[in-house]
């Protein structure tokens, strides 16, 4: 039954919209650790990091004091193109659970790339276009990501070159074509095309790849060429800061409206969704004015939360990226090849580790078959068909507002719903035809990914 | 440049929608031509009508009378899951075509189906529910209508039956996937399941199919259960009824800004889209109030206004259905093998033919690589990846607004954006590589569609 007083849909106005991206670090009591040279085991300086990076984007890496950062003309006229996003009250859904809850989402899959992650493929190339550079690397899992940058790339007329996981690669040929039609050349990871590509596959003949192997193949693909840089679509500071911008509209919205969310869910694969739609939200818990209940959901099968470890690691499989410290499974990890469900990173943004660490939210991990069911059930009731990764927060929603239909509490849960899952259909048809299964990596399993990978002294695994 | 007074993207409010559906042949003096019983040529009666509609939906065919009928509150409370859609202005487009013109396009794209046509799928869901049926039928070209009407039956609990054109089935093997988790159910035509099917396939052993093959099998399929009924996504006066709620929609939003078109441009294949984007538009013209430039494109491939007959011809290629008098290809027209575009139906809406033949509107056919050169275009400068189908538009309104930058007119140009391409890859992948072709059916082809087809005394072809 709908509230009359709240539309279905609140869409910001233009002039509604956040013309600042807001860095939740400035207000963290416990800022999180710098990356470390992976040699020196020092915080790697600016300097260090400007072979790989964009300079303004280190620059935002770097800072940890700015609450906030003027977004660019230029970005907020693209942003102008697919954004504002609504913020969805999930109406249908709530009838159909019978739940006293009051559930909405945030829905950034309304752009061709299909996922949030639009906002800060955007600002990453348009910051690769002003330091004059020809073109940008870059890794992708599912293929949103690289849908994302070769957007981006085309609009500002950058070179843009995809490393896309192998498992993903094969799983979504029409992702390819996407990305093509943007002018975006992608290649299989791990691939022969590079050193570290080359050695993986020789380790691991068999290998379906992951975002780890991918991310050291694309920063060795920057790295070797004049003129271009590589960028990371989850994890780093900077792009959990262009995220922020899913938060600040949800945030801009439900206040128009008078409404204080109980429950604040997302997905956690490296965090940029879940960091940027909880940021403003968060800053408010960090700064004592209000409390949040703040669930970060993960596959069981890739669970770097709930089952990792908080120790300086490498960022990706091939070592040669810095340390980060975060909540890892270690770099060699690699998720069981049944898993379908997206979300495959064996970290996790040292913000959003720094933040879990310190008890600001609480995490969950979901199996990939009843991550399954609640998408088909949220497609069949509310008519958008999400992503695999999305439907994680999805489950969790419904289990929440399952809770209050028991207890009889009128919670509000706001879930973000990152993508679409048009490019899934080979995931949700193995689901239709019940050879999906789960999996649960065992103990042993998660030693995988850190045996015989050096870190340094006092760094506890 | 952006004009300060024009948002990007103008949505209207939920209390701004439309909550009555426009009937545009109550403004027509020269009313369509009623369908005819195809053994007596008699107009069909409601009760001859009967097995294979919904009541309601006859009375809705029937009426030429009523210029407004009340949308239900319970579609309209569907409407407001994806609607209201957004009229997006092309800043971008505009800035790099250099040209004076304003561009409009009202995206129906941003739903799960992909294209407007949940618009009417809903409605008449709604109608088969509310007569207690058990389930409907109906045929799919490229899977938009299909798609749409599986999640409309999922609402409303019916069971759905799918034929879907054989070409389309192979080529967007994730559409069915999508159907299925809306749980439909989805049969390549022409098949074995229905009498008409295996006698098409008997007499074109190795034919990619035509919607005019899937609605003989989908009206047979519906007339020979009990508690089934046939519905149609296009074509028929109750759809355009239906989709007036694009034009009722665009003209509101425009009429906020003082926006007075003087182009409106649409894809026409048998009409759904064009006829409800310029329903009010077409009234007024009607009426005298106000002049439009209003044109349909439609594939140089399929030529049905531009190369077609204005004559009575079956609805059908395998005879079973009514005759409608319409511009044709004939009945037994299938477009060439290398049209990967859309639009494939041999015929078009009466009403659509009847104001075509009066003069109020004008049309074109494009052929298919520069419909996808336009759309590629498209992609990169407005971030939207659009269809085969709606990119026919695309095409002339790029055309329009390059003819605006020659005469320096200041022309306000609006068209339609039907939906996104995220399941036609195969149809990209092709014109990617070079695979991709044009075919201009000679005038012989088009004898083909006619030869040996019985109509009746006085109806010239």
């Amino acid at each position: 039954m709908q509230d009359k007083n709240i539309p279905y849909k609140i869409y910001l106005k233009e002039n509604e919209m956040p013309d600042k991206w807001y860095n939740v670090r400035a207000d963290m009591k416990n800022k999180p650790a710098p990356l470390l040279n992976p040699g020196t085991h020092e915080p790697m300086t600016f300097d260090e990091l400007r072979p790989v990076f964009c300079d303004e984007l280190i620059r935002q890496e770097l800072n940890d004091t700015d609450p906030y950062i003027d977004i660019p003309e230029e970005i907020r006229g693209f942003y102008k193109m697919y954004r504002p996003s609504p913020l969805v009250r999930a109406y249908c859904l709530e009838e159909k659970l019978q739940t006293p809850a009051k559930i909405y989402y945030k829905f950034e899959g309304n752009n061709t790339s299909g996922s949030h992650k639009l906002n800060s493929a955007i600002a990453q190339a348009y910051y690769a276009k002003q330091q004059g550079l020809k073109g940008i690397t870059t890794e992708t899992g599912a293929g949103q990501w690289g849908t994302a940058l070769s957007m981006a790339c085309s609009y500002f007329d950058l070179d843009c070159k995809v490393y896309m996981v192998k498992v993903s690669y094969e799983q979504k040929p029409f992702r390819r074509e996407v990305m093509r039609t943007y002018g975006a050349s992608v290649t299989p990871s791990p691939s022969d095309t590079t050193a570290v590509g080359r050695k993986i596959l020789e380790q691991h003949p068999g290998t379906t790849g992951s975002l780890g192997c991918a991310i050291s193949e694309a920063v060795e693909a920057a790295t070797s060429q004049e003129g271009y840089r590589y960028v990371l679509g989850s994890v780093l500071n900077q792009v959990l800061l262009h995220q922020s911008i899913i938060g600040l509209e949800t945030k801009a919205a439900l206040d128009k409206y008078g409404i204080v969310p109980d429950v604040i869910i997302g997905c956690a694969g490296g965090g940029s969704n879940l960091g940027g739609l909880i940021a403003p939200f968060m800053g408010q818990k960090l700064r004592g004015e209000q409390d949040y209940e703040i669930i970060a959901v993960e596959p069981a099968s890739c669970p770097s939360f709930t089952r990792g470890k908080f120790a300086y690691d490498f960022c990706d499989t091939g070592m040669v990226c810095p340390l980060a410290k975060m909540y890892t499974l270690g770099s060699g990890f690699i998720p069981s090849a049944n898993h379908a469900g997206g979300l495959r990173y064996h970290g996790m943004s040292s913000t959003l580790s720094q933040l879990y660490h310190d008890g600001y939210m609480k995490a969950v991990s979901v199996e990939q078959t009843s991550v399954f069911q609640a998408a088909e059930q949220f497609a069949r009731i509310e008519g958008i068909l999400p992503a695999p990764e999305s439907s994680h927060a999805i489950r969790v929603a419904i289990d929440e507002a399952l809770k209050c239909k028991e207890t009889g509490e009128e919670k509000t849960i706001v879930f973000g719903l990152t993508g679409t899952g048009y490019f899934d259909m080979v995931a949700y048809e193995k689901f239709h035809n019940g050879e999906m299964s789960d999996y649960i990596p065992t103990d042993a399993d998660l030693q995988v990914g850190f045996d015989g990978i050096p870190r340094f002294p006092g760094n506890e695994f």
